[in-house]
Parts: structure tokens; C-alpha cells; sequence
């Protein structure tokens, strides 16, 4: 059974969900930085994936990337599973640009976590479930 | 054409190649390291590969972070596609554990590049080539 991990919880906001996965935004505004979750239990690496759920995981992905490249036209989309502190499996996906708080290292454990004025947070929120939503995307109820 | 990045030539040694990419060992002797780099010419994002590629680099992705977690038992696979310094599209694995010289950040950034002992890097390259080898990858000329 599926439960999101607390620590994913409070660092980020449900967009909707996908096939797999739960797509979620970030708080910290520092970047553009979305979030895959696969709903399916204790699954802690890609590798643990049906072979089904790792394609759709990369078809899922792929989408998410093209949205936010769409959204932002950033110099470059970092994608990473790192999960050394949070087990659960989660794809991390973030919009760089030169001069961004960490450029060109990654972002992780680099600039403190910028929290975003709520008018930004629901701007960006709603954009991006604009550009998500249709064939195989679902919004999270607002 | 695909022409290998300068950098990841010098940063790497070749272990041999699955059906789309050329797999790499890190010379970090800090982490067991290993890069998946598609051959597709000029592609910097993973989103940027056909789909069938697409599914291809995630089948070799698992392939070979099953054969890191059974050759080195590590606590956690890191696995992102960065590329922010060197743009060819490339895919870190990196087996972490607890009291590793980054643990539990990411390991981009922290500890300086530690050079292996040739001895100790043959034996590396030669117990990942032995795993890897079969259907699907070659390994490279000694």
C-alpha cells in the first residue's frame, strides 16, 4: 500500500497524478523543481520497478520535462533518484540556469530552501497543471 | 556522430558497451561510479532520445544498477542525469553507504577525487566487466 513519506509531504505540493505518479512541485523557490513519486509501496530504487512501471516511469518523466522545458526554457533539466536521506522512491526534476542559487553545481545541500510568496506558488502551480493536463494526467483537486 | 565528451573521457575508463550506451567506471576511487552515455550524437537530455531509446537507456540503467547492488551491496543507488558542466548526455550511478566521504549528500561538490591504486582499479573493471558480461554487452579490448 502506498503512503507518501512525511518529509515529502511537508517539502512539496500535490500538482495531480499520472499513471504511476504522484507529480508534485517543490517549496523551495530557488528553482523550478518537480517531483515523481510511483505510487507503489515500499519501492525504493528504479531498479525495484516492473519492467512496465520503469518504462511508464520514463514515459512519465519525459512528459514532465518537456512541460517544464516548455515552461521555463531553462539551460538545462536536472533529473536525479538520489533518496539517501528519503527512502521512498522520488525523481526529482529541476529547471537550471546560469546564475541560479547553485549553478553549475547541484542543487542538493547547496543555497538554504527560498520559501515562495503565496501569489508565485499558486501562479506556478497552476501553470504547470495547465501544461500537464490531459491524456494521462489527472489534477489534484484545488 | 557520436564522439565521446573530452571530459568524461578523461574522467572515466571504458568497461564496454550495451546496445545504446557506453558503460563507464569512474577513476573517483571515493564511490563504486559508473556512467551510462547513450551514443546518439549531439543529445544532452534524456528527454531529447526517441521513445524506443528512451525505454533502451532505462532497461541498461537497471541492468546496471542491479549488477552495482550485487557486486557492492550498497545502501542506497544514486542514479541523475545532470550535465549542467558537461553537456553530453550522461547518466551517473553512483552505490553509496553510510560513512562514504559525501554520505548522505550527493556526492557532486564534496570530497576531491580520490585516484585509485592500478591494482585496485583492474580489479574493479574486471569484477564489473565479469558481471555485466552476456547478452546485451560487450566489453571492452583490455
Amino acid at each position: 500500500m502506498f503512503s507518501l513519506h512525511p518529509q515529502l509531504e511537508q517539502d512539496s505540493i500535490l500538482l495531480g497524478h499520472m499513471d504511476l505518479c504522484q507529480v508534485r512541485l517543490s517549496l523551495d523557490a530557488n528553482y523550478p523543481w518537480c517531483l515523481l513519486i510511483p505510487e507503489r509501496g515500499a519501492v525504493t530504487e528504479i531498479h525495484h520497478l516492473s519492467e512496465e512501471d520503469r518504462h511508464q516511469l520514463m514515459d512519465e518523466s519525459c512528459r514532465l520535462a518537456e512541460v517544464m522545458v516548455g515552461l521555463f526554457d531553462p539551460k538545462k533539466i536536472n533529473v536525479a533518484a538520489l533518496g539517501n536521506m528519503v527512502p521512498q522512491l522520488h525523481l526529482h526534476h529541476v529547471a537550471r540556469f546560469e546564475g541560479d542559487a547553485a549553478w553549475p553545481a547541484p542543487i542538493w545541500g547547496r543555497a538554504a530552501a527560498l520559501a515562495y510568496a503565496p501569489e508565485a506558488l499558486a501562479k506556478r502551480r497552476d501553470k504547470l497543471i495547465s501544461a500537464l493536463v490531459g491524456e494521462g494526467f489527472t489534477p489534484a483537486a484545488n
